[in-house]
């Protein structure tokens, strides 16, 4: 027995060949192009902008990586993300996190053109996920999540989705993308009292809280679909999810691993949403959805 | 025994003597002036405009009713709310719903400036709530509920909400706010499997569904905050809300009745929203906040 393991290397792998023939196809002007901005000396930052650079160009999105020392003030960041608005070869435009003391980050968020936030941070294009509009651009983990369930847990609606963690990029808009695909939705966090009692009513439980291992193997329902969101050490260094993965895969019906499981995607629907952007931005059409669906049904557009 | 009744008229006429106030007392230049936009021949909807009028000209609000037949096109109603965008004596606006068929409302929703959107329906607005961003405009029933709660029911922090509905004007923006104020949040709706025992493990229950008494006695935690959003007729033509409330009352702890309960908080907070743009727009600064407490102690500002 065991839970089958959601296969987020695979499944991402096979969206970037998917975007890499799309792009190649399409008749642009020009190619879709990223900016990354990065401030300060932070290395694993560093090192995710090159993954993401990787990633970008090896399906045909050009990526451009603005560094600035950790120095900048915040209104010499907030004029560098208004040069990348007004530039019409930039189609998508992500800061990387986390930035130094004196910038506030929301403020970056917010300058940025909603049409360009790939991330899918911004409040407009939450809001609209909120309220179930087209056109938003969807926060890229969440979207991610979405796509995984699809592809393993079938139909979404009716199940019980446990959300723990309510974070701006992933607790509070999955719960809204969740809401949007006719789950019904809770979202835990750290005021929360009988956490494993609520998690054994999930059918999808989602942990998203950045604690190594805590969810364990008594707060899952037999069967259930089990998305691990966090990225931490152990205590032998080793790459450990929120979830007990060795145990808790022996409950669930679906596990997503650490790495390999959500991460990943993240990163293909970050390319994906920029690729979106780039087409809009050409053509004035939309093909983004409140409901995360691949091929969208909502009818809402 | 039986449930302290939560009374939402007089706690609405509180606040509105307490607007009064601060209206006379304030120095600026104007009054503080609400549009309402109103179209076609609902009569309900008249009945609405008409006592929102009556209830803002009491605390010292103008309100300009601008009227139109049921025939207008979707751009002409666009070029009035843009009209009313730009004047700089008008500081909220709302446009009373239903709108005629060929009208998408969303779409008009969306035209009303962030800054004058009093009601709290537009997706900036949802967005910085949804995101715990200070300067949102927060949605009037929403608003108005966490307002009862916190004048009734004490800390709010860790307590397990349940909301069955997902409206854009209720139960979504509900669930960000009481998520801002620390309670675990679970959203039910029409496809929600079991809703009775998902009601059951709330310590504050709304019912914000438009079904007829369909929360019963049984739904009930014993000393449950028990919130009725819904206005209906019931089989003898009398008004009643989405709660059976002379069974659930002796379960529950707290319960607002209907009408009477959160019908006139609305309108509270409508007025209430009118009042801090205007403010907002007289001297730049901001008094609402992301968690609904009238006085905020959220540490966001």
């Amino acid at each position: 027995m065991g839970a089958e393991i959601i296969d987020g290397k695979q499944t991402a792998a096979e969206i970037r060949a998917s975007l890499k023939q799309q792009i190649e196809a399409f008749d642009g002007e020009d190619m879709p192009v990223l900016s990354v901005v990065r401030v300060g000396d932070d290395d694993a930052g560093r090192v995710y902008v090159r993954n993401k650079k990787k990633a970008a160009e090896e399906v045909g999105i050009g990526c451009e990586i603005l560094e600035f020392a950790g120095s900048i003030g915040e209104n010499a960041l907030l004029e560098s993300v208004a040069e990348l608005n007004d530039n019409p070869h930039i189609n998508g435009i992500i800061v990387q996190q986390p930035l130094p003391k004196q910038i506030n980050p929301q403020k970056i968020l917010e300058a940025i053109s909603p049409d360009k936030d790939v991330d899918g941070f911004g409040a407009l294009n939450i809001g609209k996920t909120a309220l179930k509009e087209s056109g938003a651009v969807l926060a890229a983990t969440p979207k991610g999540i979405i796509r995984l369930l699809d592809k393993y847990c079938g139909d979404l609606r009716g199940k019980h989705a446990v959300i723990i963690g309510r974070s701006n990029i992933v607790g509070r808009p999955l719960a809204l993308l969740l809401l949007n695909r006719d789950c019904t939705v809770t979202v835990c966090h750290s005021k929360t009292q009988d956490l494993p009692k609520i998690s054994r009513t999930a059918d999808i439980l989602i942990a998203a809280c950045g604690c190594p291992k805590m969810v364990q193997k008594d707060w899952i329902k037999p069967g259930a679909a089990v998305i691990d969101v966090g990225i931490n050490r152990d205590e032998n260094g080793k790459l450990c999810g929120d979830v007990d993965f060795d145990t808790v895969k022996e409950n669930a019906g679906f596990i997503t691993p650490v790495p390999g499981g959500v991460g990943p995607m993240t990163v293909a629907m970050l390319l994906e949403n920029t690729w979106e952007a780039y087409k809009k931005q050409q053509t004035g059409q939309t093909s983004s959805c409140c409901c995360g669906h691949h091929h969208c049904h909502c009818g809402h557009h």
